[in-house]
C-alpha cells in the first residue's frame, strides 16, 4: 500500500494552473466554427454577427386577398360617387404574398369592392369601389420585418426557434456556429456494475456517467459514455489515449485518489501532464486536472457528490467557456410574470384577445416595457422580444404609462443588465450592441481564473445586453424626458445654431424637450456620418441634389416626422425655398434609413435621403450632400452609472473606432468625447 | 372567389370546443406510458411514483481505505496504551466501498495504523492503533442514501442528470416514463420555397416548420418536419392522412383563411372534424382546431407571429398536457441567487471552498434554507437539492439563523409555493407530496379548459410541492418555534396525559416548546400506526417484547434522541424497570424507520422498534407493541394560508385515506380532524 497522500491545493490556484496549462495547449478558447443547416441549429451558438442577405419581404407583397391598385387611381372614389377600375389595368387580383404588378402600390380588399359586368366572375371586366385608398395601404413593403445588411442575431448567440425563422427569412439556408464540444466519460473500477444488473455485496453501481453525461449535456456537449473499466493500467490507458484522440474534453472516473488501484493520476501523467492532483474543497478533494493531446483530460472522484460537484466546478466553465458562455440563460423555458411600465399606448380591438410582444428594461427603479412591430408576418418581433402582453378580451388597450403584467421570457437578471436606446437608428449602434456581447466574453474569460462562485457566473457580468429601437430623434428625446430609457441617438441640427461650416446640434432640442423637465444630459460625440441622395445603382436619373427632386418623374421617398434626417431635408429645402407638395413621394414615410434604402433599391422610388453605410448596404449609388453629427444624449444619472460604463468605454476604444470607420462613410474623431453638459 | 368568411369565437370557447372533442377522441389525456432505458431517460417524465428496489448502499460499505475492526476490540487504545490487533480476525484491510466482513462494525484510516511485525507489508501480522473507535466510524451504513421501498422520484417528474443517479442507486436500469408526443408539421403553399433557396418576387421562404418544429421540441416533443406541399387538395389530405397514422398532433400550416386556395378547413373535415374555424386573438384569427383519426389536426395560420403565437396557445398547452405539464419549469438551466435564512449551523474545514446543498422554501415572510446531507455518497442530497450554499475557504461555516445567498436551481416561483414539512417521518408524507402533484395535474387539466392566460400557467396553480426533512418529533416543534417549516409531523407521548386505552399525545411537547414562544397550533390528527419490534424474517432469536431486549446475543438498533418512537421506547423500559445498559445497541441511532429496519434487514442488529410499514417494505417480521398517534402540528398562521389549504384538503379525502390503508398498519379514523387547537 502506497501511503502517498494528496496536496491539495486552493481552488482558485488549481483553476489558474489548469486553465493556464489548458491555454498553453490551446484548448482554452472558442470552439471552431462549422456549417450547420438550419434543421440542425436550434440551441447552439453563433460563431459570429449574423447579418441579412436578402430582405423579408423580397419584394412589395400584399397583405390582403383583394385587388392591387394605384392609388391615385382611387381618389375621389365615395359612397356617392363609386368608381370602377378596369381589370387588368388598373387593378388587378393578388392573394395575399404575391408580389404588387409593377406600378401598383396599394391593395383593396375584396370583400371592400363589386365586381363589374357579369354575375360570373371570369366575365368581369372592372371593380366598383366607394373609397379611396392611402398608397402601400394593406402592402408589406419590401424589407419591412429585415433589411438586407441589417444584423439579425449577433455572434454567441443561443439560436431560439423564432431565430430559426429571423435566418431562414433572410436568406440564410446553413448558419455558423461553435462545434459541440465532445465529451468522453470513461468509468473505471473492478467493483463497478452496470445499472439495473443484480449486485452482491462489493458490488457498485455505476452512475456518475450518467450523471456526469446528462449535466454534460445540458451544457451543449455530444457526450460518449464508455463501457466500465476494470481497475487495470494497461486498459485505462488504452481507452483514454483512444478517447483522446475523438474528443475535446476525457473524463476518468474515478480512481483519481491515492489509493492501491487508483491508476487515473498515472495514466494522465504518461499520456499528457498532470497540473493538480488534490484540491481543497469539499466534497471533491482528490480530483486531478490535466491535459492530454492537446486535449482536456480530468479525473474525478468516484463519490457520486464528489463527481457531480467537481464537474461543475471544473468541466461545466469550460464547456460553457468553450462555447461563449454567456448564451447560457438566455432563451429559457421558464417564464416569469413581470410588472412593468408600458412606454406607448396600445389599442386593442375589442373582443379579441391580444398578444403584444415587448422589449423589457429596468431603467431607475422601473421596468419599462416597450411595444414591438405587431405585424403578424414580422418575425424579428418575436427575436427581439423579452415578453408578451396578453391584452383581454373587451379590453380596448392600455395607455402609456400604465403598469401592465408580461410573461417575461427573459430572465429576471438580464433584464436588470439592459441598456434600453431609443432614438434614431445607425448601423453602429448595432454594432455597439454586438462588441459589447464580445466584450462580455473576454471579460468572463479573464475572470473565469479568479472567480470560484461557480456555475451562476453569467448573472455577475458587469457587462450589459443593449437593446435599441428606433423611433427617430425626436421620439427619442421623448423617451429620455419620460424616463424611458438609458441614451439616445439623436441628429437634431439646432435652427439657429453654428455656422454652416460646424453646424449645432441636439441642443435646440433638449433645450425644448428635456431640460424644462428637469432632465440633465450629456451629450456625447459618436460618429460623423455623411447624408445624401440614394438612388439606383448607375443613378439613371441623374439625380445630383436637392432641386431634383421636383423634376418631373422623379419620385421620393422620405424619412418619419421627427427623424434627424427628415428635420435635415425640411431645413434644407426651406433654405433653397423649395416646397414639399412640389416632391413627388413626400408623404410617403420610412423609419429607418435601410427601410429607405430599400425603398429604392426595390424601385418603388427614385431616391430617399439616408446615409452612405445603408446605401452600400444596399448596393445603391450614393450622392453627398450634408456631414452631420450624430451622437448620444445621456441623462447624467445613467452616464454616471455602473450600467453604461462598459459601453462608454468601448466608445472610447480605438479598436471600435476601427471598426466603425470601415463600414465607410464615418468619421470617428469625437468618438467618446464629451460635447456637452446641458 | 369564396365569399366564405370566418366566424371568430372567443379564445375560451374554442378551447373549450376543441378539448371537449379531444377528449371524446381519448386524445386529451395523459401520454401512454413506456420503458426506457436510463441512458435515454435524461428530460422524459416519470409516468408514476419510483420506489428504490435496493438500499443504498446495499450493504454495510467502508467508506475509507482502512482496516474494518469490531469497535468493542478497540476499547482501551490510546496514545500510552496502544492496542494490537491481529491481522485477518480483529482487522481485516478494506478498500472504500469495500463490503464491512462479518462481525466488523468500523473502519479505521490506514494512515492512523501502525503495521506490526516486519517491515515488509506482506509480512505484518497485526496494526497497532492508539485509540478506540465507535461502531459504525467510517462505514456507509446499508441504507444510508436510500433504503429499499423509499419513494426516489413522484409520479409526473422530469428527470434530472442527478435524477438518472438516484434511480440506477436504486436498482433500476430502465424507468417508466410518458411517451413523447410526436408532432407532424406540414408546410402547404404553391409560393413556398425552401430556406436557402435563390428567390424571385412571390416566393415566400418557408420557415414556419422551422419555428414550430424548434418550439415542439422545446417542449418535449418528437417532430416530423414534412416537405413543403404545393396548394393541391389531393396531395394534401394524402400526407395529412398519411401524418395522422404515425402522430399524435399534425399541424397543416398554412391554408387555414378562407381564400381560393385555403384546402385545410375542407382537409381536415374529411378527414375527421373541425371543432373551431376562426378564434378572435390578435395574431392568429384563421386558426383550424379539429380532430381526425382520433388525434388532434390543426391548421395553423401562414404569418409566422399568428403561426408562433397560435401554437403556443393551442398546441403548447396540449403538448404540456399529454405530458403532466406540471413538471415544466423545474430543473432549470438558469440559477439566480437568493437571500435566505439558514436552518442549521454549518461548520466547514478551515481551508476548503464547500458547497453545500440546500432545500429552499418561504415560511412567511422568510425563504428558510435547510442543509441537506453532506456525505459526498448521497446522491440523493442533489435530486432534493433547491440550490448549493457556497462557503468559502477560510470562512469556518454559518450560524444557525445567519442570512445567506444561496445559488438556486429552483425557481423562485416553486420555491414560494413550496409547503415545508419537518419532523418525525412517516411514509405517508411521501404519500402526501406524490398526490399533490397528481391534485395540481388534475387541477391543471380542469381549469386549461377556461384559464387563457397562455404558456405560464405553471406559476398560477394553487397546488404546492411539499418538501419534508426528517429530523425527529422533538426537532420538528423547535423548528416550528423558530419558524422554520409550515408543519411538523409528531407523535410524542404526553408523560401524564391521557390513559393506557386512549393515551394523550404532543401535548405536552406543544406546551413546553411551542405556547411559550407564542406559536399556536392546531393538532391535526393524521394517522395512528402500530408501533413494534421489526425482526429479521422468522423471527429466529424468538423475541417476543421489550424484555427480550436485554437478553444475552440479542443486539438492538435505537432511533435518535428526541424521535418519538425513542420516548415511547423509553416511556416502556421506565414503566417496565428495564434499564437501558441492559440493550446491546442501545446507543446506536438511526434518523427513521426505514433505516432502523434496514439496520435489522442486513444483519447489523436482531431487531429494532419501528412501524409496520417499515417492517412490510423490507420484508421483515414485525411483533407489534404499541398503538401510537402520528399527529401533524400546523401553527395557525399556517394552517389558515391558502399554501395549505390543498394539503389539508387531501387529508380529508376519502381516497387518500383509502391509500394510506392500503399500506398497511394505519388507521385514518382521525385523518384531516383538528384534534386540539393550543
Amino acid at each position: 500500500m502506497s501511503s502517498l497522500y494528496l496536496h491539495d491545493i486552493p481552488l482558485d490556484e488549481a483553476k489558474a494552473a489548469w486553465y493556464a496549462e489548458l491555454a498553453a495547449c490551446g484548448a482554452f478558447g472558442l470552439m471552431p466554427k462549422e456549417t450547420v443547416p438550419l434543421a440542425q441549429a436550434l440551441g447552439r451558438i453563433t460563431a459570429g454577427p449574423v447579418w441579412a442577405k436578402i430582405s423579408s419581404p423580397h419584394y412589395h407583397a400584399s397583405a390582403m386577398d383583394g385587388y392591387a391598385v394605384r392609388s391615385g387611381d382611387t381618389h375621389g372614389a365615395s359612397e356617392a360617387a363609386p368608381k370602377h377600375l378596369s381589370l387588368s389595368s388598373q387593378a388587378i387580383y393578388v392573394d395575399t404574398g404575391d408580389p404588387l404588378p409593377a406600378g401598383m402600390n396599394a391593395v383593396i380588399m375584396r370583400e371592400n369592392i363589386q365586381l363589374i359586368a357579369g354575375g360570373e366572375e371570369e366575365l368581369a371586366t372592372a371593380i366598383e369601389i366607394i373609397q379611396a385608398v392611402a398608397p402601400w395601404q394593406h402592402v408589406r413593403a419590401m424589407g419591412e420585418d429585415m433589411v438586407a445588411s441589417e444584423m439579425v442575431l449577433t455572434a454567441l448567440h443561443r439560436i431560439r426557434p423564432q431565430d430559426l425563422g429571423a435566418l431562414a427569412g433572410s436568406g440564410h439556408g446553413v448558419v455558423e456556429v461553435l462545434r459541440q464540444p465532445r465529451v468522453a466519460i470513461i468509468p473505471t473500477g473492478t467493483e463497478l456494475v452496470t445499472a439495473g444488473s443484480a449486485v452482491k455485496p462489493g458490488d457498485i453501481i455505476e452512475y456518475n456517467s450518467l450523471v456526469l453525461g446528462g449535466f454534460a449535456e445540458q451544457c451543449g456537449a455530444i457526450v460518449s459514455r464508455y463501457p466500465i473499466q476494470p481497475d487495470r493500467y494497461d486498459e485505462i490507458k488504452h481507452m483514454t489515449e483512444a478517447a483522446l484522440a475523438a474528443h475535446d474534453l476525457v473524463i476518468i472516473n474515478a480512481g483519481s485518489s491515492a489509493g492501491s488501484e487508483d491508476f487515473t493520476s498515472r495514466v494522465i501523467g504518461e499520456l499528457g501532464k498532470v497540473c493538480v492532483h488534490g484540491v481543497a474543497i469539499r466534497p471533491g478533494h482528490p480530483v486531478i486536472l490535466g491535459t492530454g493531446a492537446g486535449k482536456a483530460l480530468v479525473g474525478l472522484p468516484g463519490y457520486p457528490v464528489s463527481a457531480a460537484v467537481t464537474f461543475d466546478l471544473f468541466c461545466k466553465p469550460l464547456l460553457r467557456r468553450w462555447q461563449g458562455e454567456i448564451s447560457w440563460g438566455e432563451g429559457a423555458l421558464v417564464a416569469d410574470s413581470i410588472e412593468a411600465t408600458l412606454t406607448r399606448k396600445v389599442l386593442s380591438p375589442m373582443g379579441d384577445d391580444e398578444f403584444l410582444r415587448v422589449s423589457l428594461g429596468r431603467v431607475g427603479e422601473r421596468v419599462v416595457a416597450t411595444p414591438i412591430g405587431s405585424g403578424a408576418g414580422v418575425i424579428t418581433s418575436m427575436v427581439k422580444a423579452d415578453g408578451v402582453l396578453h391584452i383581454p378580451r373587451f379590453k380596448e388597450g392600455f395607455h402609456a404609462g400604465e403598469t401592465v403584467r408580461v410573461n417575461a421570457t427573459t430572465p429576471k437578471a438580464l433584464i436588470d443588465r439592459t441598456i434600453l436606446a431609443i432614438g434614431s437608428h445607425d448601423l453602429t449602434i448595432d454594432l455597439l450592441a454586438n462588441q459589447l456581447k464580445i466584450e462580455n466574453l473576454k471579460w468572463k474569460m479573464e475572470n473565469d481564473i479568479t472567480q470560484i462562485n461557480f456555475q451562476f457566473s453569467i448573472f455577475n457580468s458587469p457587462f450589459p445586453r443593449l437593446v435599441s429601437a428606433h423611433v427617430g430623434s425626436q421620439s427619442g428625446l421623448l423617451a429620455l424626458q419620460r424616463g424611458e430609457a438609458h441614451l439616445a441617438g439623436s441628429h437634431l441640427l439646432d435652427e439657429d445654431g453654428g455656422d454652416d461650416t460646424e453646424p449645432s446640434y441636439n441642443l435646440g432640442s433638449i433645450a425644448k424637450l428635456l431640460t424644462p423637465f428637469g432632465v440633465r444630459v450629456q451629450v456625447l460625440g459618436f460618429v460623423k456620418r455623411v447624408q445624401g441622395l440614394m438612388v439606383c445603382r448607375g443613378n439613371p436619373k441623374a439625380i445630383l441634389g436637392l432641386d431634383d427632386l421636383t423634376r418631373n418623374g422623379v419620385t421620393f421617398v422620405n424619412r418619419q416626422r421627427g427623424a434627424g434626417t427628415r428635420m435635415l431635408l425640411d431645413d434644407a429645402l426651406k433654405k433653397r425655398g423649395i416646397h414639399p407638395r412640389h416632391i413627388a413621394g413626400y408623404e410617403r414615410q420610412e423609419y429607418t434609413h435601410l427601410s429607405v434604402a430599400a425603398a429604392v433599391a426595390s424601385g418603388a422610388c427614385d431616391c430617399g435621403l439616408g446615409i452612405l453605410a445603408a446605401a452600400r448596404a444596399l448596393d445603391l449609388d450614393f450622392v453627398p450632400l450634408f456631414n452631420e453629427r450624430y451622437d448620444l444624449i445621456i441623462p447624467i444619472a445613467h452616464y454616471e452609472s455602473d450600467l453604461l460604463q462598459p459601453l462608454l468605454r468601448i466608445t472610447r476604444s480605438p479598436a471600435f473606432a476601427e471598426q466603425v470607420q470601415s463600414l465607410g462613410g464615418y468619421d470617428t474623431a469625437q468618438m467618446g468625447q464629451v460635447l456637452a453638459t446641458v
